[in-house]
């Protein structure tokens, strides 16, 4: 249990004057005046001052595998989100304007997590896997007043963009961001925490993410201090995270703020370790260097962590949050084969990442790897702090909500209200309407309700395939094809046909090893794998078409793009 | 981990029909209308409703060593619990209502933290160790409309009393409490979850506890929904009480109603054990049996455990929480010798119970018990939903709050702010402007603050003990004596000094295989104390007088009452 902590430490590594805290440093932030003494706005910027006041001395960050590798104990961390946050307000940050930040996973992605709260600013984070004109977009649409750019990513910029500020990611003197921290420490004048008001309106907007926008125009999801602070909390809990936990970022931290990972970290006094991009010889490196105990991966990421070169048994509790997508039986046990136990949670940006967790059970125990997976890939129930899930009628147009029968056959769509729902879609009051009638969220997701009220989603309502006038659930279909031993990953879409309407196409990854066996025998491959599936399938729900490829087209948070894949067939 | 359920479940043990919930049954609570999607108000009673969706066939408490046992799953406690909430409204309780109960730890106990809620009434639990004049002063001043009595303490029940439901205990057909539930289900007419709105501020009153009030009148101390949320969130959280805990009730769930265990067990889906009295063989059966995972005790309590004929080794993990007073090196060391760890807890009535902790440390592992303890002893620092706790000048009488240095020296008050603290003293607006003055909570404990900002309780301000201007703590002097092998417990109060105003006077209990050898021996006997308290107290501190005694007088939660003890003295 006990930490090593010296594997996190940089050799070698000071960092700057700025970042070294006052002697008598002071974590106790002014309150407004009509707050009773009785009440404190939840704020998840308070999470990292008490740990910077509990555990100063503990490493809070390393950025390990880079040119210039640091790592930052907690009191100086907060030193530095100390001097962003009194950067951003000399550069004329008020409270409610949105911050834009463009980078990878690095220490200024996880600063801007804490320092613009902190300022009372909106976080406004990018994917950077965005196109150019994209990028544009969000940032005009948000208004975004400044942007945190990483030197990897300033070609995305458009051309008359806001003020930026630039970091070549070193931690060292002489580097833009660094001077901006030094500035921000000398405009502060030493006033410390005290001079950084908390926010008195828990229900202020605190982070603005853009889906990623399948269909349309990217929308953005404001969310507040208080949703931010107990989903974090919730997110800390049922992961189990504390004070001995190292959490490792192959999660892009832009992905609806890192699921509120970078507040579940601070709640919990962890450790985190930030990986600029998915590279498993690294991922791997820190599982065993670091001792990592926490990721959070989509399948696909987990599925290439399984069958990485170094993948090998994992000493230390590691734990896998999976989500994205569920997890199928023979994932579950590859990660357990080699160590890794699996909390399989399920959300939206809409929901602040994680809302729903599938519970485990004293009575799993018993269960073979294959029969509890046919539970953990069921998404569960809503988590901690979140309100009970709905799942209605979704090809109901009265207006009051109905809900389907719980009978794990009927399908329905996801509903979800309370704290752990985002506020609103920023300067969009009619898509905020349309997705919140009937005082729902609805997520646009198709989920069965089981008699035990936990929710398996069967898929995006436009994934679903309508096949001979049979709702086939792609996602149903991929768990089977993904038993086949052949076969390391695969993805079903609806295909137009001229009897059927629709019929699924499905697209498979071989494991490495297979593919000289089946080289040149895709239709002997087609028939094997047919037959596989109708072993468990029903005849609609059989793939009709088989394609073999190298890969797919993923999003930046590993989700599989069928979109692409449906307009790549609309062409055949 | 795996509970072993069966040693729960009372065999023969049927619940009563109206016990038995529908097979349809909801969890969902009615909103009011101006909740936005995005916002559900903090109330610990859905926690309840969460686990009795998500385990309904887990024992959600067990009533075992008592002429009737009873064992409740958590689908069969949520409808009776549903039931005496519309009971409660059948009875004509309304929102902000104060409903009393006077009963030990037992299934109507513990109904009652979630049904008055749920009925949106304001619990009023008796402590049932007052006489029947406080008794009656405390219905008086709460106005409480409706008593929930225990027939073991029906005596306590003064003449003109609102009604009254006696529990005999029985949890059978028969017992006026049964029969009071049933009336609710029929009230009911089975509409459910859904005839019990949620209450719509989270800021309103739920719990009124009276504190013990040893100095003049009780207090009732009021407290919230959201506090009550948020401090059993953390209490679950700080003590890593989950899905596979068993708690036991040794804690009497009428001190601050039961440090908002009640909620923390429902929050984590725990199961809980009710012990009617504080019996050290009870409490070892249940260590043994049920597998308890987690209790709550003052030291006192945890030295008779420690003492007790069973005393032994248990298997499973146990975390012993400890609040009342520091434990003592011996005390920590005796309960990690037979495979208990240690909490230690630290707050008030005030604060809802605990509302700091004293942290774990990854450089603790290396140290000896006699190390570790001296960090241990220490009440900490504020826990994770707790604001920063201020140590402030407390002969200082201007009007703004002014910090003590945190050198672990100087001597400062307690004080406290946020969501972990009461609303109000009930009916009194004077002693609440009193105790929130400088927009505080003062708590009128003495603390000295170490550079690392955790707190060190000294003394309550009328513990200190003026030996010859000097600052003497009682509660440091304890500490040392306590150390002397012969000592099980010792108590220090001030005892008035011709030369000096005021002189120690220790009271000792002897470890009962040391009474025979000191025996008739009470001189040479206060001649090896001091010598031995000469070793690490100053001359001041050391006690003048020593008293070996059988026993000391403790208030029910078995905190010294140190003010009897002064008054006998007074009088010699």
């Amino acid at each position: 249990m006990s930490q090593p902590a010296a594997n996190l430490a940089v050799p070698g590594f000071a960092p700057t004057a700025a970042s070294i805290p006052p002697k008598d440093v002071n974590y106790r932030r002014p309150m407004a005046k009509n707050q009773p003494v009785w009440h404190t706005p939840l704020d998840p910027v308070n999470f990292l001052l008490r740990a910077a006041l509990i555990y100063p001395k503990k490493v809070a960050l390393a950025h390990l595998d880079v040119p210039y590798p640091v790592s930052y104990t907690y009191d100086v961390w907060a030193q530095r989100i100390q001097n962003l946050a009194y950067a951003l307000i000399e550069s004329g940050i008020k409270p409610g304007d949105r911050v834009a930040v463009i980078a990878p996973n690095c220490p200024m992605m996880a600063d801007a997590h804490h320092a613009i709260l902190a300022a009372r600013g909106i976080i406004t984070p990018l994917n950077y896997r965005l196109t150019k004109g994209e990028i544009q977009y969000i940032l005009e649409h948000s208004g975004a007043k400044l942007i945190l750019c990483d030197h990897e990513f300033t070609h995305l910029l458009p051309e008359n963009h806001a003020p930026v500020i630039i970091s070549q990611d070193t931690g060292r003197v002489g580097d833009p961001y660094e001077d901006f921290l030094a500035r921000g420490r000398r405009f502060s004048q030493e006033r410390g925490w005290s001079g950084l008001p908390i926010e008195p309106d828990e229900n202020a907007g605190s982070c603005l993410c853009y889906t990623s926008g399948t269909t349309g125009r990217p929308k953005g999801v404001l969310t507040t201090y208080r949703g931010s602070y107990l989903a974090a909390v919730a997110n800390a809990y049922e992961t189990k995270m504390d004070l001995y936990s190292i959490y490792l970022w192959t999660l892009p931290m832009f992905h609806a703020c890192g699921w509120t990972y970078p507040w579940a970290i601070t709640f919990s006094f962890a450790s985190q370790v930030t990986l600029r991009t998915v590279n498993y010889d690294l991922i791997w490196k820190n599982f065993k260097n670091s001792r990592i105990s926490h990721y959070c991966a989509a399948p696909t990421v987990q599925i290439g962590i399984v069958n990485a070169r170094h993948a090998s048994y994992v000493e230390q509790p590691l734990r896998a949050i999976i989500a994205g997508a569920a997890p199928t039986a023979h994932l579950i046990g590859s990660l357990e084969k080699i160590g890794i136990s699996v909390s399989h949670v399920y959300g939206l940006t809409e929901t602040y990442g994680p809302f729903t967790i599938s519970y485990d059970r004293p009575e799993y125990k018993t269960l073979t790897v294959d029969e509890r997976s046919v539970f953990f890939a069921r998404q569960g129930h809503s988590f901690a702090t979140a309100d009970e899930i709905r799942v209605i009628q979704h090809d109901n147009d009265s207006k009051d909500l109905v809900d389907i029968p719980k009978d794990g056959v009927v399908l329905g769509e996801i509903t979800a209200r309370g704290n752990v729902v985002m506020k609103e879609y920023f300067r969009d009051p009619k898509a905020t309407a349309e997705a919140f009638k009937g005082g729902y969220f609805h997520s646009g997701d198709l989920a069965i309700w089981h008699p035990d009220g936990s929710i398996a989603v069967q898929d995006r309502s436009k994934d679903l395939i309508i096949s001979g006038g049979e709702n086939a659930s792609s996602l149903a279909i991929e768990q089977v094809l993904s038993k086949f031993p052949p076969v390391l990953e695969a993805t079903v879409v609806a295909r137009p046909h001229e009897k059927w309407g629709e019929r699924p196409m499905a697209f498979v990854i071989l494991h490495s090893h297979e593919e000289g066996k089946w080289k040149g025998k895709d239709k002997e491959f087609e028939i094997e794998l047919k037959k596989f599936a109708r072993q468990s399938l029903p005849g609609f729900a059989v793939p009709e078409w088989v394609a073999i490829v190298k890969e797919l087209p993923k999003t930046s948070t590993g989700k599989i793009q069928k979109n692409i894949l449906r307009q790549r067939l609309a062409k055949l």
